[in-house]
């Protein structure tokens, strides 16, 4: 049995391409005890995963030279040695950017493909859903009648922050790149106003959608755009630093936010999350968004690219902003 | 009666110099009702005040082209119209660069010159104390065994929050500029370490002196200090942003923090504080710090300039980092 597997070749300087990569195909292992053999069916991709291409430890290890990229996936267990795991059973894990899967059952979660898609575990009902949770309600702290601005609106992690923040009260307003997205944002998700950060003036369009100032920022982009929500920010603003997606591919300076004194004159706050601090409480969240899920008050969406040896060109797309919602990998044809 | 007062001419670029006042002589006005005549011994001298100098509400309006210019000053009365202040009290208010006010009297406050020298109240007893005690205790939220780190440690508000928090049980490292400072700081006021950063390498030394990393930081300064800062905080630490004096005679933009992200690799908080939000618990932290004082735990720090037509120049020492303690214009000979 053949697997096929993406390794780090090399650590990108900038956007990663195709030479970054060594795409190889090796002999799946035998088990040994308490292992599963899964088929991994949909790769998450996520802007994190540039962050674990670089070298030094961050939040995280980085992945290694010549190791399989770490990736979030779900598939189906074919072989167990774990009296936890069945043939057949579908799981969530870390199984990497590869066809199958050899692991230890630690980090490996359990799903129901009947209660939803395969792919929805790896976005609103996985980590970026997770992410948007705690990181809205948590850090955020929306309150009824405020106003949240959130960019990488039309992402896996923007889309449901927008949603749970309508569904709390908040007037919301997305920032995304391209008419589109923005359409998307205000006509199926209910965003309140949408601002195209590639076509619009942002400073303007923040003072129109936000005539009172923005009290809560969830900030998936950094970067200009978080430069200038900061002149916009009203007393005891919140900022969510939940990802910088605008400065991953840098090859210069990270670029910091130089308003950032407008903290002090609006006495707010700005703190980073990461979302595996919430691990215990995922169960609870998870149950609360299943419910909204149901009641139609927060839509998924997933954009879907076919086709395992796309991976590297797969992963640009989120750096060139091409994806609306989640955006997977299907392994399978 | 004679009023020589300052008055500012044009808003500074970069530093203030004797160009930007007016230094002018009026009458003193007579006293309509409600109102006091008050002779102004003390005037504080901080580094808001540049701030308050320039074009364009931050926190507070900022001085107009041809007024007198802001500052908290303490005084004695003269005369009276109002039957809450009598002609002899002593007063802590914002009467600004002149000799002589006359003002309203909402917003003064009645100082005790037997319970300390007046130059106090515009040091630990008054803003300067006030802004450490709240910034440090409700926003920096330092615990026993945590390790706090202060820039602008030998001025005002450093000198305090250093002290409050050995009072609570932190290990404490003092960043200022010279090794006089650095002395003082350690032999006179009982932190644990100081950092003199125009001689040493700030990062390594930092990793001397805090080898857990930063729980708590209280910045003052901003610009590279902070951004080095940021690369040795802990998990969970608040960064509590003062001020940015390296930064206010900017004629470049301001220098942001490139390092902003590990706010998010450690899931840590940056909050912006102005004292004046605590103006109802003033008196309560008056109290709990004069006991301080009392036992000894706490020790002031005024640094005095005499002469009332030699404040162009002293203020200027805050820019250049010349005053240990409270920097105060002392207005008669």
């Amino acid at each position: 049995m053949k697997n096929k597997q993406f390794l780090l070749k090399s650590r990108p300087v900038g956007k990663p391409t195709r030479d970054n990569w060594d795409y190889v195909e090796n002999d799946v292992p035998e088990l040994t005890d308490n292992q599963v053999l899964i088929r991994v069916d949909y790769i998450s991709l996520d802007p994190a995963m540039r962050g674990w291409m670089n070298e030094g430890k961050s939040y995280i290890e980085p992945v290694q030279l010549g190791a399989v990229m770490r990736a979030g996936t779900v598939g189906q267990v074919l072989k167990s040695t774990d009296s936890k795991f069945a043939e057949g059973d579908y799981v969530y894990g870390h199984c990497g950017v590869q066809q199958y899967a050899v692991v230890g059952t630690p980090g490996l979660h359990k799903i129901d493909p009947a209660l939803a898609p395969l792919e929805r575990y790896l976005g609103v009902l996985g980590m970026p859903g997770m992410t948007a949770y705690f990181g809205l309600l948590d850090t955020g702290l929306p309150k009824a009648g405020e106003t949240l601005v959130v960019s990488g609106a039309a992402g896996a992690v923007g889309t449901v922050v927008g949603q749970i923040a309508k569904i709390k009260g908040c007037r919301v307003i997305g920032i995304a790149g391209g008419a589109d997205k923005c359409k998307y944002l205000v006509d199926d998700l209910g965003f309140d106003g949408a601002i195209d950060y590639k076509n619009d003036d942002l400073k303007k369009a923040l003072k129109e959608h936000c005539p009172k100032g923005i009290d809560v920022y969830f900030d998936n982009v950094g970067g200009e755009i978080l430069d200038t929500v900061l002149t916009q920010i009203r007393m005891k603003a919140r900022i969510v630093i939940c990802g910088a997606i605008s400065q991953y591919n840098n090859t210069a300076p990270v670029k910091g936010p130089s308003n950032y004194l407008s903290l002090l004159v609006n006495r707010a706050r700005m703190e980073g999350i990461v979302v595996f601090d919430n691990a215990a409480n995922y169960g609870k969240a998870a149950a609360e968004m299943a419910g909204w899920i149901s009641q139609g008050k927060l839509k998924a969406k997933e954009h879907v690219v076919t086709g395992f040896d796309n991976f590297p060109e797969a992963l640009l797309m989120l750096f060139n902003g091409e994806n609306t919602g989640k955006l997977v990998l299907k392994v399978g044809a």
